[in-house]
C-alpha cells in the first residue's frame, strides 16, 4: 500500500496508538512515526519495540514538522495537550483523536488548532481490557467501526484522507455528529461500562460471598463483566465525566427498566419475564450476523475446552 | 475409565444433558443412557446423534430400572416431574439435577420421592447461549466448577458416587448448603443475567439510536452483555422466580452502587469513578490466575482477527 501520511505523531502511546504504529508499518502507511508519552518508560518501550522511528520528552517537539497528529490521552488531557502543541503544528497538518467522547474533545482541543491545521475527531471502536504500549496489535481495528465526527470547519479532504488512513488499517468507517456519537457510544459502551464496574464492585462487598467463590464460580455470567470492569480507570474516568448527560440518560432509562423487571419477580409475574428474555435474543442474532462477534458458543472457549487444557486449567 | 453408573436416564435432552451424554460416553462412565424429552424432535434427534441408546415418550418409562436419574429441565418443570416419575424409580436409584436454583429444587422434588431412593441435588456451572440437544459437547464440563447441595438425607455414598461422576466428566467439585448455594449464584450468574437483560432491552427500545447502529458499534462492550442475554428464556424466567429473594436482595445492593456511582457521575467527582473502577480490576486478575478465564485480550477474539478475516467479515 501506499505512504498516506508522511510523518505521523502518535501521542499517547497506549493501546490504541501502539495498534495504530503496528498496523500503519504492517501497511506502509506511514513514512515515519514519532511519538511521545509522559513516562520515560513507556517512550524506551515504543522505541525498543519499534513503535515509533523516534520519541521525544515532550508532545510539542514529537508534532514538529508532522501532517498526522493523533492525539491518543485520556479525554481529559486532550484540552492541556492541545493548548501545548497548537503553536508548534505545522500548516497544512491534521490533527485528530481516538477519544471515546467527541463533543467534549472538540469543545477542548478546537478552540487551540491555529488556523490552516485541519481537526478532524475520531473514534476507532475497538480495544481490549489491556493498556500500556506492550498492549497493541496490528490487526485491532480490522472488522471494527472508526466513527469519524467531523466538523462545520473540517475540510472535506483532510477527512478522505483520514478515513483512506483508517480503511487502511482495516477499519470500516462511519460519519457523524459529534452528539449522536456520543449518545450511540452511551448505550453501547460508556452505560455497560459503569454497569460492569457496579456490578463487579457489588460482588466485592458482599460480606456473606467470599471473594474466592467469586471468582471459583465466575463462569457463570459473572466474568463477562469482569472484562469490561478491567478496563483503564483513567480513561473511564474521564468518559464519565465528559460524556455526562448522554450516560445518565441512558442510566436512568436502565434504571426504570430494571424496576420493572424487579417488580416482575416480586410480583411472580413470569410471563413479563418471558417475553422480555425472548426479545432480547433477536439482538444478539443481529450482532452475529453483522460480523461484529463469533457465533460460536461461549466466544469460542467452548471450543478451547476441546484443545488441551493446559490453557485453561487452575 | 471404569463405568459409574450402570443406566443412566437423562429428563430433557438440552444443552447440560446432551453434553453429560457426550462426556459419559467419552469416558465409558454410563453402561446405558436412556432419555426423554418433551418433543418428539428432540427425542429423534437424541437417537440420531448418539446422545442416548433408548428414547421414551414419557419420563415414567424412561426412569425404569435407572441407578442414575439426572432432571435437567427448567427449575420450574422440576416439581410435576418428579411427582410423575416417583412411583416408577428403582429402590437404591439417585436422583440428581442440574437446576441453577437449589432451595426451590429440593421443596418440589423431595417430597414426591419414595424411601430407599437417594436424592443429592446438583449443579454444574458450565453452559453456553445456546441450548437445545445439539448444542452439548463433552468437554463442557472441564475444568468446571460442580456445585452439589446435599440436604440431610442425602446418604453420603450417593454423594460420593455423583462427585466421582463428575470429576470423571471433568468438572471440580465443590459441596455447600442450597441455601448459600442460592446466595452465590444470585451475585455470579443471576444478577449479571438479569442486568444484562435489561441493558439489552433498553438499547432496543431507545428511539435515537436505531437497532442497525447498536448492533454494527456493539464492540464496545455492548456484545458481552448480549451473550448473556442470549441465554434460554425459560429457564432464566424459572431462576428469578425460585431464587427470588437472593436475587432482590443483591438487585437492591446493586441499585445502591448504580446510584452512588450515577451521582459521582453527576457531581463530577472523578476521585470517587477512579478509585471505584482501579478496585475492580483486581478481581479480574483474581479470575485469570484462578483458570476460570483466559487472559488473552478480549476473550481471544484478538488472536481470532489475526487469522483470516473471513469469519468476522460482515
Amino acid at each position: 500500500m501506499a505512504v498516506i501520511y508522511k510523518r505521523v505523531a502518535l501521542i499517547g502511546l497506549g493501546l490504541i496508538a501502539s495498534s495504530m504504529a503496528l498496523a500503519m508499518r504492517a501497511g506502509g502507511l506511514a513514512g515515519e512515526i514519532t511519538g511521545h508519552a509522559k513516562s520515560a518508560e513507556t517512550r524506551d518501550v515504543a522505541l525498543e519495540i519499534g513503535l515509533c522511528d523516534r520519541v521525544f520528552a515532550t508532545a510539542a517537539e514529537a508534532v514538529e514538522g508532522a501532517d498526522l497528529v493523533v492525539l491518543a490521552v485520556p479525554v481529559g488531557a486532550m484540552g492541556a495537550l492541545a493548548r501545548e502543541i497548537g503553536p508548534h503544528l505545522a500548516p497544512g497538518a491534521t490533527v485528530t483523536d481516538v477519544g471515546s467522547v467527541k463533543q467534549a474533545v472538540i469543545d477542548a482541543v478546537a478552540p487551540h488548532l491555529p488556523p490552516g491545521v485541519a481537526f478532524v475527531p475520531g473514534h476507532p471502536l475497538a480495544g481490549t481490557e489491556y493498556s500500556g504500549p506492550r498492549s497493541g496489535f496490528a490487526t485491532l481495528f480490522r472488522n471494527r467501526w472508526c466513527l469519524l465526527t467531523p466538523t462545520e470547519s473540517s475540510p472535506p479532504d483532510a477527512v478522505a484522507r483520514l478515513r483512506a488512513l483508517w480503511e487502511a488499517m482495516g477499519s470500516n468507517v462511519d460519519e457523524m455528529d459529534a452528539a449522536h456519537h456520543d449518545l450511540v457510544l452511551a448505550v453501547v459502551s460508556h452505560t455497560p461500562h459503569l454497569i460492569a464496574y457496579t456490578m463487579v464492585g457489588v460482588a466485592d462487598h458482599l460480606a456473606q460471598v467470599s471473594n474466592s467463590e467469586v471468582i471459583k464460580y465466575s463462569a457463570s455470567g459473572f466474568r463477562d463483566f469482569t472484562r469490561i470492569a478491567a478496563s483503564d480507570p483513567t480513561m473511564w474516568r474521564d468518559v464519565f465525566l465528559t460524556n455526562r448527560d448522554a450516560t445518565l440518560d441512558v442510566l436512568g432509562r436502565f434504571t426504570e427498566e430494571l424496576f420493572a423487571l424487579q417488580r416482575a419477580i416480586r410480583l411472580g409475574d413470569g410471563d413479563h419475564l418471558h417475553a422480555y428474555f425472548t426479545r432480547t435474543r433477536a439482538i444478539r442474532r443481529g450482532i452475529i450476523e453483522a460480523g461484529q462477534d463469533t457465533a460460536a458458543p461461549d466466544f469460542g472457549r467452548g471450543a478451547d475446552a476441546k484443545g488441551p487444557a493446559a490453557a485453561r486449567a487452575g
